[in-house]
């Protein structure tokens, strides 16, 4: 089933999209109602030079709370909306992604932020909001998921990455796979890169328990999984 | 062959790996003899918020050739080596890689640097220099490989991503495949926003012929493929 030939391109084997079909593009994000808005920021201001020089794995963190300020700049540098063409439901975002299809939802879990009840939300880059999810301490929850990652408790947020991978098939079929794991290394480098430039850090995961985490998640696992996360907290 | 089941993760099925039999480590990037040094840049200095803000796909340059300090910061920037631990062949490099496997070769195709001839070089993190691979116009070729994307030839490097997936492979098995998609994602984003920050733009590139950029860079499609490349000019 995982084989090399993930990797290749065969491009011209894309026939008969549900696209060229004539069937309606999906929606970019999920619904979201009762949107908490996330407030103005005015953070980043490191050079991109500086940035990328300290950018390092981080999996020890301080017991400082992030701000609502810190965690409205994380999530647009990582995965915001630049402009929406809604007219042909076309999303722009502060990341690349194949034939602008993004195939992520962006879901927080918190466990350490100032204003923020702990819990899971999901964010909305149309709104810049966050939608809740449900509400609790999941810090044990999670390491379990991640096979006994102990630093990820220690951190004060998570941002998981969960493909709705009929987005980009939609488009692209077969070849989706491979640009929906390139798309999720977009984001998650800027994820790195924008903990970096507000003397945060990251780790981010791919070593996980699909079942756990989808279940925590709270995504059925088929249409919606988790494909990567990031476990972020400022430095000691 | 290809599935969803590529982008989830069964990271308990690794066994029995290389690396566990006691195989030896593969080398952290090819021997490089002959290099030409990249000169010390002092570039990059854009806020890391303005160079998120900025950054966006660009399929027009402008014709200004690339200076060598340019080339050399954007290789940096994208691929540079930060730390090296000869003894244990462990590469640390301005982007994450699972497991600090680092299975990409990045090679950089050269149509227009100042003082450099036309060709195809591949990058040395480890001497920050340039190894010959061939000289040459390839612009047509390109194009061509590309299924006839025409903004490539107007570029003035392209940085082409060869994939030595057994790099990963002796360490991660069958669950490979997705991380060095990821990981190719995550040096990707770094050239885009290098690129930005110096005023220069790309547009990455996942469509395109298999055996024909295979053999356009020189490697032989199976040890060593192209998995991804990124096109790069100044702004119009």
């Amino acid at each position: 089933m995982k084989s090399r030939d993930v990797l290749k391109s065969n491009w011209r084997a894309i026939t008969n999209t549900d696209r060229e079909k004539g069937i309606e593009k999906p929606e970019v994000e999920k619904t979201c109602e009762g949107v908490i808005l996330l407030p103005k920021f005015d953070l980043g201001h490191k050079s991109f030079f500086q940035t990328i020089k300290e950018r390092k794995s981080i999996r020890r963190f301080s017991n400082e709370a992030l701000s609502l300020k810190e965690l409205s700049f994380l999530l647009w540098t990582s995965y915001g909306v630049r402009k929406y063409v809604e007219t042909r439901k076309v999303v722009f975002r502060t990341v690349p992604s194949a034939g602008a299809t993004h195939p992520f939802d962006v879901y927080v879990m918190v466990f350490n932020v100032k204003g923020l009840d702990a819990g899971i939300y999901r964010y909305s880059g149309l709104k810049h909001g966050l939608c809740k999810v449900k509400l609790g301490d999941f810090r044990k929850s999670i390491v379990d998921a991640t096979l006994g990652q102990k630093f990820v408790r220690e951190s004060a947020v998570v941002f998981v990455l969960v493909a709705v991978p009929y987005r980009t098939e939609w488009k692209y079929k077969q070849e989706s796979y491979k640009t929906i794991a390139i798309d999720a290394g977009h984001v998650c480098q800027n994820i790195y890169l924008a903990s970096t430039s507000i003397d945060c850090g990251t780790c981010a995961i791919a070593a996980y328990d699909q079942e756990k985490m989808d279940g925590l998640i709270g995504v059925d696992g088929n249409e919606e999984f988790v494909v990567y996360f990031a476990p972020i907290g400022k430095l000691t």
